[in-house]
């Protein structure tokens, strides 16, 4: 008998982003468990920064979705959950996006929670999202790295500048814990815990745990 | 090498709840996986229904938890959390409480959630508990059940008695997921929510699944 | 010298509803003032009722506000706010959103506001959207005609039903003002706020007195 | 036939302030569009800087507003609203108060607003307001000018010390619009808005505005 | 030496009020302590039922309290806490309102409250003011007596008719305490509280209990 | 005939605090009034300063309150109000805890409030429980003087330090009222408001003086 999917969509067309991914998530993959499937959005942009690329690809994941008959559930693998909820207004099949998850999943490690943005331009966004969510009153700040995608993924001193920026979250703004605020940064996970000394989560790996447990809930 | 141990704690004596939880989860089980035990708090009341079989587990869980070198985290398998914050200071492990994590969950699943209690008498403790996650915004709001917790684990009517209220809460209400408000009603999640039409969270099942997503990634 | 424009895009296909929006802004259009121009957006669906309707419009909004290089401002004239925040990042100029321009505007008359909408399904994304807009302190409740955009546009009945909506929402809500959800209700204003006896506001005729206003402030 | 006309009132004694409103609102003089009258209030106080000003000038403005039989709108123009409710509860005709035309303007340009005070002693005021109004969400701060009622409107360095607390608004406070919080800034509204890059709104030109709007419709 | 003085005044004029506050005041009468001295506004309405008659009185308040020199604290005895800003203006010495004060109190009592309004017409006012002062997150919700202020304090029906509302707030709300909206209720605290089993607040008692301890611990 | 008793339980076993609260009580001890006793928990920690030190004291409180047949209401004279839900639980008698009087006190006082905690570890229980009590909205801040209770009580520099802490509560927090969090400070309440200008609260005398109402009104 096949096992359950979970189909993780990275929405951006940065083949190296979803490679990372399916290394991320490897933790995940149990013999008696879903198989966890990554794949990225043919024509998604090469990264996702702006409003325009956000908006841009909320209806390609929609028809994805809607015609993709065998996953059990998926995984909307980008910071700014583009298309959330018009994806789950397409199947019956649980859909998650990963900013959620993440910030959920951060609710239940500590008081209060801070965010690593890449860009200072996507802070107003994710604001905006937290305030749709209902999700404001444990956050105490969110500080952009100032980098690219691309450079967070690959780069050499994206983690010293990780920890510089967790530092100021946690000591400066009170963080208890800290969301990685972008689906390509989950390999900095846990040196950037180990040097903070709180819990780090990464987005993508938190949504992906829900998935698993709404999945094998479901089928039992 | 030895698995990972995610210790599941009852609070009450009742070895048929703790039964249940053992049974509940084994979806969770997977052979490269954690270990998921399920224990009783040896000294525990027979059912937590009072502010004060609450606060009588709280210390009792707290040595329970420092005394126990041995498990990569804990969860609290009781609707109100007993302990949550007092544990969490006696160990570095992560300790999950089933209400929070329970709730998380339904948040990730839908636009608004509602509670099914099993006493009208905790109704307002959970209210209290939802004011001090600061996670009342998208909760449209509680209804009891009015059985005992042995009522509930055993009777006969209960499932009837459930998906009438989780109607109320659907249809009054405006429910978009239900989160079942006790650590004994497992069994009834999956009929529920196919009499419902919309998610329904078992806290405990949300809470191990959380446990198991933190200790995977931890070990890797 | 010619006057500035404010352009007021309808975005489904239903000229009909266009005209309307056109019938409904006489008053606004001056001799002295901006020219009030309303559109079609040329593949909308043909009424918008869904969160795919909504996100499929999002971005042939911002092609024509990026393509547009006359008008002064803009009116996105449906009571979901499609696209709103990716056409403000493709344009200096101001965009306005009938459904965040319609609340405002009903916070300015009343203390306290409830919401007609068309169609029971709409009113969780507009509670959403609510949440997201940080407004939800003053709102009491959205009520549903449940009748479809073009029997709202045309019905011999759908001022006897606004009405009766109308009354609950004063009578039993609480509210001290009514917003129309949606832009196609216009020409009911007047006899539904002397049914009711309180102020009841036309969003579209909410969003494009903003406009005008901007426009004219900006040009001295 | 005769103009509707909107009566603006300025509670403070100063008549080169009600000028200056006159002069501010001459591009909302149409020909075809309700007339626009400013008046003081005979016995006002010569600015209105402390609550005993405020509270001074409620009854006054009632007394006004009630033996007018002509006017179609009212505007109190003080950033205090002073007298709002009590000015409604004595009339069918809409009131308008700028602070709270001008705080909700604000939200239809941007993410957030911070307010440019006259004098740290309003500050808490003004907050105290913005709480009644529910309107705290997406406020990021006000800070003051330091200047009394009558240099702001003279003064030379009025608009220099009004660029440098706006950056300190848009670039420390994360503000995305500036509520100008005072009846007598207008002509710095334009140069403001060229220095600061964000919109700059004046909030008597806010309320009239919304006031034409509310005639023009109301009469058609 | 002369014992320091609390200052109780009724902005009404109706004086069997003011006896009735005397009355209700005697508890705290200690010989060791403040002299409690209930005082009318000689200009008061006969009662305070609108926004005019409260905004009516502020000033006179005002006046009364910074002419005063001999008291050592104020307490504002109208539920609509009249002028209490202006007034806290006026003078270093401590300013209560019983409106605030009685809510304060309930909040120290119980989980939740529900207010027993006189008038339908005033909930607005008092919502108003509850948003003002940021006390909104454990209100359940006012209900009207729909009885004049004098029927209120003289009426045979009266107490069975605040027993039937207050079990409405109760039962149907989920009050946990109540709190009586207007300040000629006192008598019927101790049977209201007793037929309903839950805590009663009469403001004025929990205004000057508060007036008490800051004026014995200025004194130490 | 025996003066009703107010039973203030100091949860540690610290004489010292339980002497100084009684001397903090006297003003409130009048002939004609109930009688104030201050006492020990027996078997209480020396200071309660971790959350297992709160938890550790609730059960104990909770005997101790139902042992007690003859006290007219309790008091619970700690900054973390260790278990005061589960006292009033067991009791029909009011039970204050001193942070919620404390809280509530400085809201009668001003517009906004501060918070001088002992310790920083102490800040987020603090926090925690403002939420849970929903009275966030005119917190402005909280800051620990990093001494130890014992140091506090008796320290030569503690009144320094607390005008330091406080003036950066109102000058850079904008407080205007601070709330002394602990209950041995009393002595320095004074002094402090005169160095400050701003009302200043001790948390065991607002808790005691509405403890004294309740039972006076109660008994008349």
């Amino acid at each position: 008998m096949s096992r359950p999917r979970i189909l993780v969509i990275n929405p951006n067309s940065n083949s190296i982003v979803t490679k990372g991914l399916e290394e991320a998530l490897k933790p995940l993959d149990f013999a008696g468990g879903p198989e966890i499937v990554c794949t990225n959005l043919a024509d998604g942009p090469y990264g996702i920064e702006s409003q325009a690329d956000v908006d841009g690809v909320t209806m390609p994941l929609r028809w994805l979705v809607e015609s993709d008959n065998s996953s059990a559930a998926f995984v909307i693998a980008c910071y700014s959950d583009p298309g959330l909820h018009v994806c789950r207004e397409g199947t019956d099949r649980p859909v998650f996006g990963i900013a959620e998850s993440g910030v959920l999943t951060a609710l239940a490690r500590a008081e209060s929670f801070g965010v690593i943005a890449i860009a200072q331009r996507s802070i107003r966004r994710h604001m905006r999202y937290l305030r749709q969510m209902g999700l404001m009153e444990r956050m105490v700040g969110e500080r952009p790295l100032n980098m690219s995608v691309a450079e967070t993924a690959s780069g050499e001193g994206t983690l010293a500048r990780m920890i510089d920026i967790g530092r100021a979250l946690k000591d400066e703004d009170g963080a208890g814990a800290i969301v990685m605020g972008c689906a390509g940064m989950a390999r900095h996970r846990q040196p950037l815990e180990q040097a903070l000394g709180i819990p780090v989560i990464d987005p993508t790996q938190a949504a992906v745990t829900m998935a698993l447990g709404t999945v094998q809930f479901a089928a039992h």
